[in-house]
């Protein structure tokens, strides 16, 4: 049982059955009463589904009221139609909501290269305004696609000026429908703050939490985070000091709602967290902890737990990671010590592979060749994943 | 059955068990009477073992005889004792064999961070001399780690001054046993040519070919592919069109020894060929190419004899293709247009998958955005695959 995840004030939100799906909820409503500053980051694949390029050109902005967001369709490959549909949405959702048409944000997930149902989604709206309600669970629901477990998370932070909270909801990139697949994110907060610093944390966010989390490697046409700060708690984060504590909390919940996607990859049953410090640059610490995270061996050793550091000494490689740091670097297994100084070292193996079972393994890789520390998140390689995704076979 | 697969002119081979597999040959040599001119590329992977550090040192020469080859011990991650051991395989390989240490190439496949067993490959030689034949089969058979089948292949191709034969072996980068994985390609040929001549071919041969295969997207520490030509055939390529037959065969040498790498993944039971036509650049088409054979979600669609175009779009776009390009160009699996000018096509579903049925698929993209077009192989994402990399579940 998902316990009730409160909305920031001023905050209503919905998630019903539009009848796109069979039963479950597939649209999902957010309302501000009052206008919101409002920052978003998008896919870098070159083909933006149409509600990207909508979103994207929108952010960031100062008088956001409203998110609309379907399940089923992607509205992506779609083309002119495509950006047709898009905004007959936005256009009735400003209508039913009584706010303008720029001020509705709008996301989509689903099947690539189908239109939106708008015949289904438009009537939906009226029922989506009569279910809003105070928490964000029934949205978190609507957005889900092939989840296995609903992703919602609120945090309070106190600033000097009082308490603002952070509440958020996110879908991952699992793919059991062909062409399904998409990660995104939402976080509320009653912050009272402007867009160019509110876009400014979200993008530096982004690049170290969702950006860092990998089930498979693939990039969607639809990826989106959006966050919208509507300043109902009157609190401003004026100093220094509360500007970092505001930071550092829509930073955690950025990161668990990350932590949350990988952990429920297409048939994963593992988090892998990665940790590569003393990097040279952040670029390369990143790209090394990510390719960890994607490749396929060390996600089937882990799977296996099988301690097999051959593997990630190869993927470093891959990275790009410099010659002579291997002859200095450490990389650990859980608390294993496998590999230091440019030796393997002896360890107990029945150990190390018992410490695997856990259902989060650390891999924690030390570069020894400068100042740079990333973190990425994936899960293992299951027999699952090529069932989900084969179809049948 | 493998046919014998006789040597060019002047060239001998082995292939024996050296003891440190089982039973199977896992130790190779190749001698060739006259000296050669020799080329090689190697792997981009910052990691890069002894064997590998060594030879791309040497590489281009024109005075090469011998390739000496073990399969068990990568000698990868084995620091600077690594360098030492591989120099005193060298120096005994040469001594044997009664040329200079600096007319000795290496190669070496197997597992990571582990020292080459000296006391068992240095007593070695003297069997694999006397082993020495007129064909490819043995090496072929004893560089192989994981590989299902050995992948040997002649031609003869004739040109003015008479018919010179390319024989070729390779293995493929399966990785059943944990750090296992390599891909080595050989090359021997009787052509009589220069150093330089042939580096500049091998170099732009092996982008197209051996550069274009991915089982699942790693690259190794020892990868390498070695072209001798010892000019016992006492023919030239003078001509231009000499040149162009030659380099043709050579060509088709390595695509076709590169394809049977493919076809012989871990757990494939597909090859499948990625074609991109009309890209704006060559590096765009391969990059397509290569990430629609490296993209586990086709890989798993192919599989599933499920024709998931939009899998493919999303693909394409992760890879940089232009936004505009979207909106004209085809996508076509086996013979099924399946998406063209910007729409999906109706197509027969049923019959697509029957298409899909066969062991080898094609997916044939054309961008309409320019003149270059890039060819790449793969195979299919089995949970076979996942099995053998596990290690135990």
């Amino acid at each position: 049982m998902v316990p009730k995840i409160e909305l920031p004030k001023g905050f209503k939100a919905s998630g019903i059955n539009s009848g796109v799906r069979r039963y479950r909820p597939d649209f999902g409503l957010i309302l501000s009463d009052m206008p919101c500053a409002a920052a978003g980051t998008f896919t870098r694949n070159s083909l933006k589904a149409a509600p990207v390029l909508y979103c994207a050109e929108r952010l960031p902005a100062s008088d956001i009221r409203a998110i609309v967001v379907n399940s089923g369709q992607a509205n992506a490959a779609t083309g002119l139609e495509g950006i047709e549909d898009n905004a007959k949405l936005v256009a009735r959702t400003a209508e039913t909501l009584g706010v303008t048409a720029d001020q509705v944000l709008v996301a989509s997930t689903g099947v690539i290269g189908v239109r939106l149902p708008l015949d289904i989604l438009l009537p939906a709206l009226v029922p989506a305004v009569r279910g809003f309600g105070d928490s964000i669970n029934n949205f978190g629901l609507a957005i889900m696609t092939t989840d296995l477990v609903p992703k919602v998370i609120t945090r309070e932070v106190k600033l000097s000026g009082g308490t603002v909270r952070l509440s958020g909801a996110a879908k991952g990139s699992g793919m059991i429908h062909p062409n399904m697949g998409t990660m995104l994110g939402f976080v509320l907060t009653d912050l009272k703050t402007d867009a160019a610093w509110l876009d400014r944390a979200t993008k530096s966010i982004v690049d170290e939490t969702f950006n860092m989390i990998s089930v498979d490697g693939e990039t969607s046409t639809n990826d989106s985070v959006l966050v919208l700060a509507n300043g109902a708690s009157n609190v401003a984060a004026t100093s220094e000091a509360d500007r970092a504590a505001f930071h550092d909390a829509l930073r955690d919940v950025m990161r668990d709602l990350a932590m949350a996607i990988a952990r429920d990859g297409e048939g994963a049953s593992k988090l892998i967290t990665v940790n590569v410090k003393g990097g040279p640059t952040i670029e390369l610490a990143r790209e090394a902890a990510r390719l960890i995270t994607t490749s396929p061996l060390i996600k089937s050793a882990v799977h296996g737990e099988d301690p097999n550091w051959g593997r990630i000494l190869a993927r470093l490689g891959q990275a790009g990671v410099p010659t002579e740091a291997f002859a200095k670097l450490r990389v650990q297994l859980q608390s294993t010590v496998v590999f230091d100084e440019g030796k393997p070292q002896k360890f107990d193996r029945a150990a190390a592979r018992e410490q695997l079972h856990d259902e989060n393994v650390l891999i924690a890789v030390d570069l020894r060749s400068g100042p740079f520390e990333a973190t990425a998140w994936g899960c293992d390689l299951t027999k699952r994943y090529v069932e989900i995704n084969t179809e049948y076979s």
